[in-house]
């Protein structure tokens, strides 16, 4: 890889999807493939590392869209079904001997993938085939790989959520923020400057657990980021109304899109 | 709608689908739809009652394409992965007021349900927009609708599983066996003479847990069904080579076949 830093759009829904399940709406019911949206996540791939963040139902149907047939770490945001339920098709990066996947994730997410997939924990299936992880609870900021990645803390609900900060050799990359109502004060001030920032935009109107497209693009103005993409869109965000009407430097992200530094 | 028994395959392949991600065999990287697989699951609608049969992974997926709009109940033959962790969108069919989704699983597929998709079941989230289920353990023949449902006792691996044989007015319609290394005495039984059999038939070789092709040609000769369709299927069982040389009356499932009785 010619890059240094190359991110891929896994998806840019938020957790149902869009299309959403018997929605007629303008948005559900478009051919315009940027309006249509698996489960968020994305790819990174460096010269020393292949990771993919959060591992949503769709993820078999992701990597298999975007060709992935490596992959090192897994790094989580939370714990949401959204984000978590396609866990069980890591696997297949651990088919050969002493092949296993770095999983990266925040103790009270990573209680919740034992719960969830306990028989991938619990050492009964070390057997080729099986899931054989490499689990890494976050508690500040940690190495993989030429990565360095710094949690973000955020609001969102009520569980525990971050965004991530990748650096390479102490120069900041990406800030990847996919699900969040607020950032905590240390977090706004880490994305500063980022020359990628890609932040959660639900939607036109507000919501309780995630943030709306003007209290993103505030967050975007002050950040002083390079570039912002915004991702995590549900149907009431269609790309054909939004996207020509946001600030200088501000897009629209789509499944499929990718961004090299 | 005019059929009485109406069955749809929303998938027919094994636990990690086909194409299996990073495989090259000739079977992933075959252009045949009828060797696209995504994970095993039924969709099945009479007159009164529209249901599905596990909720795997793709779940979403199978929803949209088959344009599927509303569902009653969903019934689970065990608990692996590729059956279950699509149970969060589940969410979609009960968006309006007073509606649920009757869930039917044996005692250890619902706790296995309750502990990884715990806020389902919590109480705590009643609102619109989340999966309000009605959780019904299987212990016995049942009813949903116009539907009588018997459970078939199967070994699989160290999980509790069960077929399920569906019967209209005392009339048997369908057995449905996705998974199994074997057939119970008393399920050998029920399923004698069923106007449909569907079969787990995972690929030409013998494996520890699934019937291979042979094996499952001996069940359904043995069983006299009307018509026998084989299901959950790895890349090891090519649609082009192994369907031509089935025996009359045993065919490859594919995925969104539709069987009306």
């Amino acid at each position: 890889m010619s890059n240094s830093f190359e991110i891929t759009f896994l998806g840019t829904g938020t957790s149902i999807g869009v299309p959403v399940i018997g929605c007629e709406c303008a948005v559900c019911t478009s051919d315009d493939p940027k309006n249509q949206r698996l489960r968020s996540s994305i790819y990174v791939q460096t010269p020393e590392i292949k990771l993919v963040v959060d591992t949503g139902p769709d993820f078999r149907q992701q990597c298999l869209r975007e060709n992935i047939a490596e992959l090192d770490a897994a790094v989580f945001t939370h714990e949401h079904s959204d984000h978590i339920m396609g866990f069980d098709d890591l696997r297949r990066f651990t088919v050969r001997d002493h092949e296993s996947v770095e999983i990266f994730a925040l103790p009270e997410t990573m209680r919740r993938l034992e719960v969830a997939f306990d028989y991938v924990f619990n050492g009964e299936n070390r057997y080729i085939g099986y899931l054989k992880p490499i689990p890494h609870e976050i508690s500040g900021r940690f190495e993989i790989g030429d990565l360095e990645i710094t949690p973000l803390p955020v609001t969102h609900g009520k569980v525990e959520t971050i965004g991530l900060l990748f650096s390479q050799k102490e120069e900041a990359r990406l800030a990847y923020i996919p699900d969040a109502k607020k950032l905590a004060p240390e977090s706004v001030e880490q994305i500063q400057g980022a020359p990628v920032l890609i932040l959660d935009a639900l939607q036109p109107n507000e919501h309780p657990t995630h943030l709306s497209i003007p209290e993103s693009v505030e967050i975007a103005r002050a950040s002083c980021a390079g570039q912002t993409w915004f991702t995590h869109f549900s149907c009431r965000a269609d790309y054909r109304v939004i996207e020509p009407d946001l600030p200088e430097g501000i897009r629209m992200a789509w499944d499929g899109l990718k961004i090299r530094l």
